[in-house]
């Protein structure tokens, strides 16, 4: 069945993207397989990034990868497979993996003694090293990155939201304190994801704390960024866990302090994946395709000269401007196609800002610009344009932003009781309300309103007054949780 | 075992680096281990790479990616896990790999109806996906790589140059015709490969095609480069093959020729993996430890002030060094220890110049570069500083390659008769004969000598005349082909 969707359509062949309010599960399909990003792989769960997908996961490193070394943290690489055993060590740990694990039984033409599993995260592979590399307080912290693939065996795959094999990068690092861990968590979700997400993805998000339930399997606490699509409904882009001493107990993590006294040290974790263009995709693109914010964009321009020749005064100039533009990641497009044909391509594909260039446009020293976000056309003097196109970048990635806080905003409810609950959940976005802390209340919004508490946000004004919370009515704390139907 | 060799060594703890005339193999881990490059996994045969072996790999990486996108291939990145029945398509390919395949047979709790296995390398899972991207002319070429780890089972395991998982780029083309494949898979072995060896990594390589028995499994021909390292022993630091139509068959991928006929395509894949670094080290480090050309060295320079103060005229100078030398990748090292451990630490991890600037330096306005290659010091105006460390690191970069070469050039040996080689392989380098093709000949070298035809080297005049094989007496082509004993 996968293969023939993926069949690749004739070039006559105009493939019709649905529309978000009709569909909107179909349209995000869509959408990916219009901008050419992946495609489902002929193992179940797994996909196969494509050059256009895979261009954008290589920007969204480079980004990360530069701040993740700003910070002092270096790169490494620990292997894939790792002995069940280790999974073991930690109760709720091997509890909430084991159902996700792909396990390697035969190797080399034999049965293994011990199985190994493929990680579906490396804290105990990692941690297992950290113990022997780490003896003294002068070894910390310890702040190790690797970017890797990882296998958490998936029933209901989605392209890049949820499959089998997904690529991330995760921070593995350890502290002398309790104090330093979840200020090191803290910062890593504030000084890289928030600023990956918010600067570059032109996401806007809440960063906050998950509940017990939602938390990592094995952390003492869980923070996220959270992203609302355009549905509605909310997408954890990236956390970073505060592991206390849960992992340095088992695996024996210990350094002797300036007292000469062999202590356990506090660790720290933090993740994003190919996940996140699943999110970048939901928050900006449209009925006519992918929309991408400049920052992030592998090809920020495209020249379309409108020319059928090759060395007339149109592409003798549209190979000047290309040059001129050569501070932006600039693609020219001197293919022989109808320029409506280029202009369909580029759309879907999502480029911010495509130029057409046109004889009658040489005639009066310009040249159109057009927003991919907006549609808007912009005339152009051919003396201003690099300033134009600069300015014009960062206009969009702004704009982006602006646009998809203030959908964001529009959405929010505040809710006091369980009807308020219930009607604010279907309608979509945000809904703030006060929750007891209790797991029946939790189960509750999540069995009956198929929603999460998503997190409790940082960022809230302190309510005066007496809270209930809104599923029980009995005295709830005084800051108020995001819950959401979520990915 | 493993995890008690792999502790962490006391600071007072100098490790000694056992000298490369007592045991070659034994030098070479402690090299590792000194500059603190990697170390044994506790799953058997995998390996950690450690932060400063993971830079030099993230340095290769930059180098070969670049090369690789000016070329116009795209990246890509196709899954982990392969269907068992893909492997099965292509006869030689199974055979070659069968031995060496890890299995996944469990997954999300269940076991799986077909075993999947890890991929060893991706030609079947991406030729799949070709036969579905490729439909016409206007397709081709096709050209794809990715980064990826792979997993083959290993026996005998050995950091860098044998190890169960390894990473590496593979690259994938598709051509319309024979002739565009072979042409392109030569492309990539001079422009790409002998490049990155030879101007990068200061390692000069024979390049040349191997024999029906060293060719990868389902391979039409396999052409490599090959590097000599120090102990006499020749090692293949990278592959490029050309398929023919071998897998385009099994795996139906044609395309509509400009007559409207369905063709098969023809294919080539590339791989060069961390095992280059098992080269690097071994072609140029001493009984120091590892010595890095500058070109592919993640840090270039390290100035180690000699003074005890963070902010006397040397603490200030040796900051306002490192603001001046930013073109370089520097280092400036001023924690609080003698400067002869600093300059043993230093040593040890292969840094091409160290500057050390002291109190009678300062007086002198003066600093003194130290060669990492020859141990050579130099006195150099500070008012110089930036020209004299440039021209420092292009002629390091210059002798470490025309050293590797002259050692090599003076090990070559031409022989006529199986006495000869028989003599010339235990000295050691590559010996030259003629060969007539043979199976048998070429076991009973491997058997008896325990050494291979590396290849039969492009670049080698024509000699006049009959020419006897060196096994057999019988006549031989007029090209003669490099054997040696080889890891």
């Amino acid at each position: 069945m996968i293969l023939a969707e993926n069949k690749k359509k004739g070039n006559d062949e105009i493939m019709k993207i649905c529309p978000r309010a009709e569909d909107f599960s179909k349209w995000y399909l869509d959408v990916i397989s219009a901008a050419d990003l992946a495609e489902h792989a002929p193992v179940r769960g797994c996909m196969i990034i494509k050059p256009c997908g895979y261009a954008l996961w290589e920007m969204i490193q480079s980004v990360l990868d530069s701040m993740i070394k700003d910070i002092g943290v270096q790169n490494a690489y620990f292997p894939l497979l790792i002995p069940e055993e280790f999974f073991k060590r930690e109760a709720e740990h091997v509890e909430g993996f084991s159902p996700e694990l792909a396990v390697v039984t035969h190797a080399g033409g034999k049965k293994l003694e011990e199985p190994l599993v493929i990680r579906p995260t490396s804290e105990t592979i990692i941690y297992d090293a950290f113990s022997r590399w780490i003896q003294s307080y002068r070894d910390l912290p310890m702040t190790i990155n690797q970017w890797a693939n990882v296998v958490r065996w998936e029933l209901r795959p989605r392209l890049f939201l949820r499959t089998t094999e997904f690529l991330w990068q995760e921070g593995h690092t350890a502290h002398a304190t309790k104090e330093e861990s979840e200020a090191y968590a803290l910062m890593i979700l504030y000084k890289l994801y928030e600023r990956l997400a918010e600067d570059y993805l032109a996401m806007p998000v809440l960063t906050g704390v998950k509940s017990e339930s939602e938390k990592f399997a094995g952390a003492f606490r869980t923070y996220c960024i959270e992203a609302l699509m355009q549905d509605g409904k909310s997408l954890q882009a990236g956390t970073s866990h505060d592991m206390s001493d849960n992992f340095s107990k088992p695996f024996n993590v210990m350094y002797l302090n300036d007292e000469g006294k062999k202590t356990y040290v506090y660790q720290t974790s933090w993740g994003v994946s190919t996940r996140i263009i699943g999110a970048l995709i939901m928050s900006h693109s449209d009925d006519k395709g992918l929309v991408l914010p400049p920052k992030i964009a592998p090809v920020q321009v495209v020249i379309t000269p409108i020319s059928k020749s090759q060395d007339d005064q149109v592409a003798i100039k549209s190979r000047e401007l290309k040059e001129r533009l050569k501070n932006f990641r600039t693609n020219l497009d001197s293919r022989d196609l109808r320029p409506g044909e280029k202009y369909y391509e580029w759309e879907k594909k999502g480029i911010p800002v495509r130029i057409e260039l046109g004889p009658k446009d040489l005639e009066k020293n310009s040249c159109v610009l057009v927003r991919r976000d907006t549609s808007e056309k912009i005339i152009c003097s051919l003396d201003e344009v690099e300033t134009r196109v600069g300015d014009l970048l960062k206009d969009i990635q702004d704009s982006l932003f602006k646009k998809a806080l203030a959908r964001r905003e529009e959405t929010n409810q505040n809710v006091e009781d369980w009807d308020g609950l219930e009607k604010a959940v279907e309608k979509g976005g945000y809904v703030y309300a006060f929750w007891c802390g209790g797991d029946k209340c939790e189960l509750k919004i999540k069995e009956q309103l198929k929603a999460t508490t998503r997190c409790l946000p940082f960022d809230q004004p302190d309510e005066a007054g007496e809270h209930k919370c809104v599923c029980c009515g009995k005295k709830a704390p005084g800051k108020r949780w995001a819950i959401a139907k979520a990915y």
